[in-house]
């Protein structure tokens, strides 16, 4: 019986489950989950986090995981949804959102790490930012553990 | 004995190829391959297709496929590369070639698709077209046999 159009609790909280489980798992705490919103209805589509370490995967991270899973959508569904991440999008999974035309994104923080977000904006993707502290402290607890895994994560190292 | 820094007969070769294997699966025929180019010497690193058809795969392309099979490299490795992919990069492999600062990207072809091309070069990637037109052929053949599973591949329908 809720009024509003998103269901943006539902988004999030299956994203970090996904950051939860991939840290649980030594990986990189991020995860992601595609969500439909369809008359007033929020539906996970998909969900599923970094897979760097589990995987050895150079492509596989939260948001490219989770548009992986969800295996291939028509373009009028992924138009229909919002794509959750704990962490603002780097470059790949910003042109993976804007390949596929996913209209909003809502992202857990943007102080650890600040992806392309002007870019989305300027093509017209509604972002949001929750400025969660659950989501920073989950990634800041695995930076200071395993900062080269991180480093290798954005490209940097 | 060649003096030219970069072998791009090799990397576009190896591109193609994967192209055709993909087309001889029923798959989408765009291909591509990282190339390391240290000391005039042009290696390729990793090769792969699009995969959409094959693995139901929604991220997948020629670039982030080769950017897989190549697997974790540290940064400096790329730095050294050139990606070569038969057709202009859709903005998820934009996104993931910016990533990674792979400074040089070569096309064998943007007549069929036009990809991000200006946003890589704004971030200062070389970008050079070959406009193959044994690209073209391949890519325009599947666009005529298969063209809802291309605009899907495109993010279209
Ligand atoms: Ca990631
Ligand atoms: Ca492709
Ligand atoms: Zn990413
Ligand atoms: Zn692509």
């Amino acid at each position: 019986m809720t009024s509003t159009k998103y269901n943006d609790d539902l988004g999030m909280r299956a994203a970090i489950s996904q950051a939860s489980k991939s840290y649980a798992e030594g990986g990189i705490p991020i995860g992601a989950a595609l969500v439909s919103h369809v008359n007033g209805e929020s539906t996970v589509l998909a969900a599923s986090h970094n897979k760097r370490m589990q995987q050895n995967s150079a492509i596989l991270h939260g948001e490219t995981a989770a548009l992986e899973e969800a295996g291939r959508l028509k373009a009028s569904v992924y138009r229909t949804c919002t794509m959750y991440t704990t962490l603002s999008p780097c470059d790949m999974c910003t042109g993976a959102i804007l390949l596929y035309k996913i209209p909003r994104v809502v992202i857990g923080e943007n102080a650890t790490f600040k992806g392309a977000e002007d870019l989305l904006r300027s093509r017209g993707v509604e972002v949001v930012n929750l400025d969660s502290e659950e989501c920073k402290e989950m990634l800041r607890r695995f930076i200071s553990e395993k900062p080269e895994e991180w480093n290798e994560d954005i490209g940097e190292v």
